[in-house]
């Protein structure tokens, strides 16, 4: 693999790139090991104690200096090395999906029954950066390179939006760049987009009876729920068909023979236009009131996740791909792709990805179809993003085969793929500090004159419960 | 039969019975024919021309004055006899029921498949009322009784509320009684009373927009009145359990690959009482609201009909009620019992009705589950109105089974029942005036201060085609 | 109060009636306070351990022979006095409502919110048969009286039905009589019955899949659940107007961006007649069905509730009547007169309904709209039950204006009428075992040949967390 | 524009393709006034009696050999001119759309309120097919070509699927190639499909019941629809983005007083891939029986639309596209102008769409969301098609907008550049033979061994009233 490493890094120009291959490599069984103790304790956001606290020691011990519990969050943490300009901040997640247990085998079968797992690979995520930033500084600190390299640690991105939370406490205003990236199934480099998304519960209030007795007397809030959802499944059909809207009730009543007082919705809202998202919004709030109207129920919205689209920043996206095409891939060993095979047999369909030996880098837009807070933090700082293959060519995030790919050995490939293809990233922006001034032009180019916006108010405090209800 | 009626009648106190009831027995073959006539060719409300025009032919040619047109409606009429006070009225419906087409035998066979048919009797209805009506005159003129008798020939009562428009025009401020009837499954008096009901179409207007092509672009009519129907579902187990709420979709899109720009429910709700339907109505018109907000679409209502629940009346019940046992009731023929016995096999469950031989009279209250414009006339007038025995005891009216007994001398022998019943009745009335005066108090004791609402404004023009739609 | 009832007693023939009532007030302070003892701490169906406790030690220091843990249920239990026949059965439930926890005050005001009360007022329930079962047995002790009573603590009559597993254990096979009496806002003795009722939790299992990147391949368990609920709404205009059917959704998924993969619907039906209610099932399953088959989902039914309706004794309700009568009602202090109108005005409708001084004794049979588990033992043994008035007048249970009354001296003076009304109807019983021989004849006229039905199977074990679900 | 066009011509290899130009401009005149006089008076699909027989009696006089009424459809027609092979095809259609009535004036404003227009512009269509078949004819006749050209009017496209009987009929056994075009708001050539459809009517049947008294008794037909629709709403959330399910109600009941006995849903379902269609089509139909089941009522499904995709052909599109080229597109005058931007504001949003001057030809796939029976003809032929600017840049087909521009000289200009199109590759196929080889094995290419499925029965009869209902 190295060899083709060599041959791949002909056609690039990274100064030094031996050099922080080797510092990767030095490092790498140390935060591999740091993210198989996440995975074996899987904890949901904002309630990432242990694994923000193994990240944070792993940093301070290598050098960096630590804050804890910055933007009013306990578990988000910035840890900085350097000073001066220019910026770069890497970004850590470490919080893991509710349901979706899972040991390291290549058949569904949970670690602890209905227990929390890292189905998004965020393990891999937070440990992968953290790497990276450790061989970052160790070439800037041998090199003497100028400027400031930051690893920030981002609770909750599942829903709770720490990065936001972030935003709002300054963090992000003196940061020059962001370099993120994202386990997946391949390793790639590109311009896609990830989808706005907006959500929040809606709570229905209405007045209890004997459900026998004096049903009439009632007024029932799940009726309220139930006529907003069933508008909201008539709404289907007349909006753009990449919207995306899902729900689930999180409250339907607390004894059937009691006309239910209370009723919740737990409803997210998906659009690659944040924009048209937010008519769309609009409309969903009328089946909302509607369901309200007809019930003779009170209505209340408690704002949820509020998450942007991706804004891709062109330069920057250059930089990466030079980065991953150097970086390069891996192959697997006899057992992983036995391990690979196996779980491929669990997909429902054929998949046709590449394989982890390959990088693939190109300039295609489209939009994934999740959803990041990382999206946010690409509408105020120049951003950009790739994904590494930790997942089997097949495998979809959260579900149970990506949290089993996120305990083993092919994980720990992928996420060294992604702390090789960060590091070289950012020692070419120090050694070329004019990259990040083109890449600030790209980043005011896609804005358009647009700014951030959300609905997550600035001094707002995170609801820090959101992913046990 | 008539044996049984006088030893019955030594409990009244009816002067000259026996001559009402001769007079009664020697027009009864001519409306007998009416009847039939009437039932051969069954027209929808408001477009019963032939059979009002055979109705006015006949009390014309008996010595009555007529009057057609009344009210603004082509086939109300007026039919006097007499002058001064009193003034009693009885009522003659001729109107019959969309797709309740049927022949005179005991198996469901349409005359004509999807036309007509006279499933609620009133093919009867008239006629009885009319020969009681040439009876009564009859009697007035050989004894020179003070006074005069009326029939009012009211179109549409299944829907059209041709009555409601009468006493608009004033037709009914110098009536002193009204005596009604309805054909049923018994002969039976009581103080019942009738559900009040309100209805009207709900339209929707929303955006057309090619299906397929950009269902995005469109706002389904159809989806509102969908949202709507759902909600009122909903509402159901929450009002009174005796309340009704049906409805069809009188247009749901005119293609499937154009998004509906109109959509339009005909909806009924009804209770015993008009207050509490009120409140109910108010729920339901939420409930079409809330389906424009979610579909944002734009709603309409057009109101239709609007009944009163039956304000009894004590003082004519006794009335009504002597005169029912003095008129008595009927037996079968051997073909009719046949008929009769055939007829209840179609029957889903047994019937525990009383027979055509024997007369219910009592002061039970309670509530029928149809509903009537003649309830508006008892808000206004003093109106007693009682069943007899056209049906085979079990049958319910609107069915095809109703519309066959229509047809037969079973009917024939029933709507006898009514004439002898009206004219024993009336001519009591005419008698002794003074139970009109009581029957005034038992009037004003009912109403305890109320007086008639209703939703179909005076001067407002009746939907003469609402029965075709 | 008393005079009252002297004059009332003249047409009774109750022996010793005066000593009766005195062990009675001997003991009312002491139970007055074991039940605002409950009432402070209200323990969910199951999970009544403090309060059968409580009851237990009360019954045993006065006497009785108390087996804790019968029938598999930790909180059922028996307590005994006297030996063989007759053996006479006095019924305690002790069971709180979850979410109606309530102060003793005139408005909404929760002791702890979210928390239980005892909404329903079985805080007196069992109370008030515990201090009747105490009187009856000192009477017994006193004359020497032959025969058993016995008190059987019922745990989780709000659904969990600890009755029906009582009778499987065969703890009713020797009874003879059941004296049983339910809190109200009326002292009233009838023939009235309750509602039959069955229930259970309907299982929808779907595929997951993320919901926004792939919900083309999940299938929904909640969209499973949603069509059966609309399904369920229409069906409510084509059921018998009686009938209940009331659910609450107990999951709805787990997370809004994920397919959901299971929900459940706890729901429950009744109708005065069980095999009408066996009818209206059978379609509610249909509509389950239909939910899983249009959803593509597994559907899993587990049986909850299944109560018998209240099959009435002639004989004894004669016996509980008269004695009734004898034990009178109450009057209000002015203070419990301040609080009761205070109440009243929280009710959305004028009540009319007798007061508390009143009693009513008489024939009626009609249904009451609730049900309970006291129907299944009414059809393995002769059973009769009355309501004494615990609740100010007009206000239902299953509110948070009955769970107020029960912690009041109202809710006391009830329980009182209750006691001494069970008191002296068993020792009646005793005094005249003829009357029990009558009871069983009556009790077998009513059966008219059937025998006691229940879908829950003989040796099963109690869902013992049903009311936490 | 004919000097642009010259210049264009240049990179084509078009023989002779003045003179087949000359040959449509001398007939335009004279097929523009056939296409008002069909637009004037717009005939529903089956029922465009006028509209084929003056198409036919053009072609006739025009030296054709009319054959009329085949395929069991009064009509269609094929008209016949040279014979031998080369075989070669023009469609024509001329149905109009329901309800889309609509002078030719940039304002909504019908020329009959509730009556057909020519909102898909097929007055064109059959008209500009028309005068291509004569120019083809003159310049086969001109130069002594060997081969057939025909011209087949195919009626009722807009849901009729009259092409499918034509291709059951063998009318198209011995044809080796079929040119077609469409209406649109550019000049496109390109390998784009159309949407594989499949619809039909799903009538529920239940009994009927006096919806006040007898509800109970009754099982609604029009809760069998309502439960199946409800279901399908839930259903679009878990199908492929690009699906497309719509569908109306064409009957919702009789009466509101009557339990519907009869509903009756028409329902479209649509997907670029027939195979995934039919998966989606199970679905559906599962819906359907969800309704059935959990009402009670029967479900009888009669089969509708079912057009295939549209397969491309690529070597005919190349040919196509060298015409198109030739053909050039057209300048506005100042009115047309005005009358296109005024119409222009009408639209929503604002159309980046290309102007009518300027032709489009690319190798671009994708797929239109409509559907058509030219697709079933792909599939047995080699065939392909185009659009030419019949309607102002942004206006979709099945507007009034559509329709408005169909009776325009835009239209009229639009199916000039398709007559020019379509005259210009058929003669060229006639020069090239080896043109149609290429095509065969084009064709053959693309279906990959499958073969065409439909599930239109031969044999089978039309439903000629489809439109009306």
């Amino acid at each position: 693999m190295r060899t083709v490493l060599f041959l791949l890094g002909l056609c690039g120009a990274l100064p030094a790139a031996d050099s922080v291959l080797s510092r990767v490599d030095a490092h790498a069984a140390n935060f591999g090991e740091v993210s198989r103790r996440i995975w074996e304790s899987p904890e949901l956001g904002f309630h990432e104690t242990a694994s923000s606290a193994l990240l944070q020691g792993e940093l301070r011990s290598d050098g960096f200096t630590v804050e804890a519990g910055v933007a009013g969050m306990p578990t988000a943490f910035t840890a900085s090395y350097g000073s001066g300009k220019p910026v770069i901040v890497l970004m850590g997640e470490f919080d893991a999906l509710p349901g979706l247990s899972q040991k390291d085998e290549p058949v569904q079968s949970p670690a602890k029954a209905g227990a929390p797992g890292h189905g998004c690979g965020h393990n891999l995520l937070g440990s992968a950066s953290a790497l990276a930033a450790v061989a970052i500084k160790e070439e800037m600190a041998a090199r003497g390179l100028k400027g400031t390299i930051r690893y920030y640690g981002t609770p909750a991105e599942e829903g709770g939006g720490g990065k936001i939370y972030m935003i709002h406490a300054g963090l992000f205003r003196d940061v020059d760049a962001v370099l993120a990236w994202h386990p997946g199934d391949a390793n790639e480099v590109s311009l896609h987009s990830m989808l706005a998304n907006n959500g929040g519960r809606f709570r229905f209030y209405g007045i209890a009876s004997h459900a026998a007795a004096a049903p009439e007397r009632g007024r029932s809030a799940l009726d309220g729920a139930m006529i907003m959802l069933n508008a909201v499944e008539f709404l289907r059909e007349h909006v753009p068909q990449e919207t995306r809207i899902h729900y689930i009730i999180t409250n339907g009543g607390s004894a059937p023979n009691v006309v239910p007082a209370f009723a919740e919705v737990n409803l997210i809202a998906r659009h690659p236009d944040a924009q048209v998202l937010a008519g769309i919004w609009n409309r969903i709030m009328k089946c909302a009131q509607a369901g309200a109207l007809a019930s003779e129920t009170r209505l209340e919205f408690v704002q949820g996740t509020n998450y942007s689209n991706v804004l891709p920043n062109d330069e920057l996206a250059e930089v990466l791909g030079r980065a991953m095409r150097k970086a390069g891939g891996y192959q697997y060993t006899a057992a992983e792709r036995q391990f690979a095979e196996s779980l491929q047999k669990t997909l429902g369909a054929p998949a046709h990805r590449p394989g982890p030996d390959s990088v693939h880098v190109d300039k295609s837009e489209g939009s994934g179809m999740a959803s990041t807070d990382a999206g946010d933090v690409s509408w105020v700082v120049p951003t950009a993003q790739f994904t590494a293959a930790t997942f089997v060519p097949g495998v979809a995030p959260h579900t149970w085969q990506a949290a089993a790919c996120a305990g083993t050995t092919i994980g720990r490939k992928g996420m060294e793929v992604a702390a090789r293809t960060l590091a070289l990233a950012a020692v070419e922006l120090y050694d070329n500090p004019a990259e990040l001034v083109a890449a600030k032009a790209a980043f005011q180019k896609r804005l358009a004159g647009r700014h951030w916006q959300t609905n997550i108010a600035p001094g707002s405090k995170p609801d820090f419960d959101y992913a046990l209800k």
